[in-house]
C-alpha cells in the first residue's frame, strides 16, 4: 500500500475524524488542504524552515488537489511530502494521498513554498542550510506524478 | 472595490471569523477553500444543481487556490464564483476573493465540478435544464483572469 | 426575533457557511462553539481585552452549549454575549444564539474567561480598566436565562 | 500516563494537526469538542447506536468542557469516553483528554446524549438492545471525576 509513496521523504499518517466529513458524507474538500498542510509542515519541521520568531520563513504561495476517491470515517490517510524544485526563493511541493481502507491514491496536489522575509515582509532567498537540507531530502520526482 | 468581481454572476459576502486564523496568525489557506465552497454552492444552487436525493449532481473534482495577500480577522471577503469553460460532463469554475479590509484580490482559484450519477457511481452528462442555467449566467472570463 | 437578545450588549450576526453542517445534515456541535467564539471575541474586543503582546491577557477555562433546535445551511445565526459575574480574576459570560432561519432561540451557552499573565504563566487580576469596561457593559442576566 | 484514562471503556488516540492550533499559537478551544465528538463516535460505535437511516438514533442535547491545560502541535491525545448514567430517553456522558507531551489531563468534560426518533422528530425510549450495551460497557464513574 505504501508502494506510491515510496518516493516521498516524508509520510505522515493521519486518522480521520468523523467530523472531517461534510453534509455529502465524505471528507469535505477542505480538509485534503488540511492533510496537505500536515505532511507539508513535518516537512518543513524535517528543513528546519518553521519561520515563527525567526527573520525569514515559509509562506504558502499557492496550491491545489485532484480528488480521484472519496475518503469516508473511519479511514487513516498517509501523505507523502516531496520537493520537485527549488528556485532562488521558493520551492514547489507534491503530495500524494493514500486511503489504507481504500488501498489506493485518493487524492494528488501540490503547492509552492516561498521564503519571505517577515522583517521586510518581501520575498527573501531561501537560507543555504535550508536549500542544503531541501536538496539532502531528494529533489525531483514530478516525471511519475499521474 | 467591487471591479474586480464586476464579470462575475455570483457573488458571495463573507465575514472572517477569528477562528478562521491559524497559528501565524492569518486567515489559514484551507478556509480560503471554505470560502470558494460558499460561492460555489451559491453558484449550484443558483443553476439548480444541488445533488442531495437527487440521481445526478454535483462533485468537486480539482480545486486550486493562489494566495495573494494574508487576511486576517477582522475583515469581510467577497468571493466571485463563474464558469469559463462547460463539456459534456462538466465545468470548469473560477473564483475571485477580494478583502473589503485590504480593498484588493487576495487570493484567485479555480476548480472542476464534474456531474455524477450517484446511483451508477459514474460521471454522468450535465443535465440539459443545468447546462442551460450555466450557459445562461454566462461562460468565459477566463481570459482576462490575472 | 431580537427579543431573545435584547438584553445582551453584543450581539454578532454570522452566516452560516455551507461547510458547516456535517454528515449529520446540520451544523456540527463544535462549530456553536466557534459562535460563541465569534461572540466572545467581539466581547472582549469591546472591553479591549484581548491579550496578543500584552502581559495579561484572557484565556478561556470552561465553556457549555445546549443545543435546543438542529440549524442547517442556508440560515444566519445572531449571538449575543453578556458578563453574568464578576470575580478577582475571572468572569462568567453568557451566549445565546438565535437562527433567523427558524426564528428562535436554536442555542444556549456560556463560559468562563480568566485572565492570565502570559509573562509569569499564572492567573492574574483583572486589570481595573477591563473590570470597568465590563461593569459598563452591564453584569447579571442569568436569573433571565432559561 | 493511561492512569486518568484507566475507568474509560473507550479510548480513542488522536494526533494533533498543526491546523488545530488558532492564533493564541494553542489548540483552539472548538477542537476539544472534535476531538470529544471523536470519542463519543467511537463509543456510539460501540453500542452500535450510531443513527443513519435507521429511525432512532442520537442527537446531542449538551456538552461542555473544562480546559485544564494548554495543548499545542506537536502533541498526540487520548481521550477517554464512558457513560455516568441512563435515563429512559438519553444518557450522560464524561470524557477525559491526556495529552501525552503533558503527560497529564488536559481537559475534562461531557455531554448528554438524548435518543431521538428522526421519524418522528421527536425523542424516544432508548432502544433495550442499546441500553443493554451501554450497561454491559460500564455505567457511573463521574464520582471520581475531578
Amino acid at each position: 500500500m505504501d508502494a506510491p509513496l515510496v518516493a516521498f521523504p516524508i509520510i505522515v499518517e493521519i486518522p480521520v475524524r468523523w467530523g472531517d466529513m461534510d453534509a455529502f458524507g465524505h471528507v469535505n474538500n477542505t480538509v485534503f488542504f488540511r492533510f496537505f498542510e500536515s505532511a507539508r509542515i513535518e516537512y518543513l519541521r524535517a528543513i528546519a524552515f518553521v519561520g515563527g520568531g525567526e527573520a525569514v520563513g515559509p509562506i504558502l504561495a499557492s496550491t491545489h488537489c485532484r480528488f480521484r476517491r472519496p475518503v469516508r470515517f473511519p479511514d487513516t490517510v498517509r501523505v507523502g511530502a516531496r520537493t520537485t524544485a527549488v528556485a532562488e526563493d521558493r520551492f514547489t511541493m507534491e503530495y500524494r494521498l493514500v486511503s489504507l481502507a481504500l488501498g489506493e491514491v485518493a487524492a494528488e496536489g501540490g503547492g509552492v513554498v516561498v521564503s519571505y522575509d517577515y522583517g521586510t515582509a518581501r520575498k527573501a532567498p531561501l537560507p543555504a542550510p535550508v536549500r542544503e537540507r531541501i536538496v539532502a531530502l531528494g529533489v525531483g520526482g514530478a516525471e511519475d506524478a499521474a
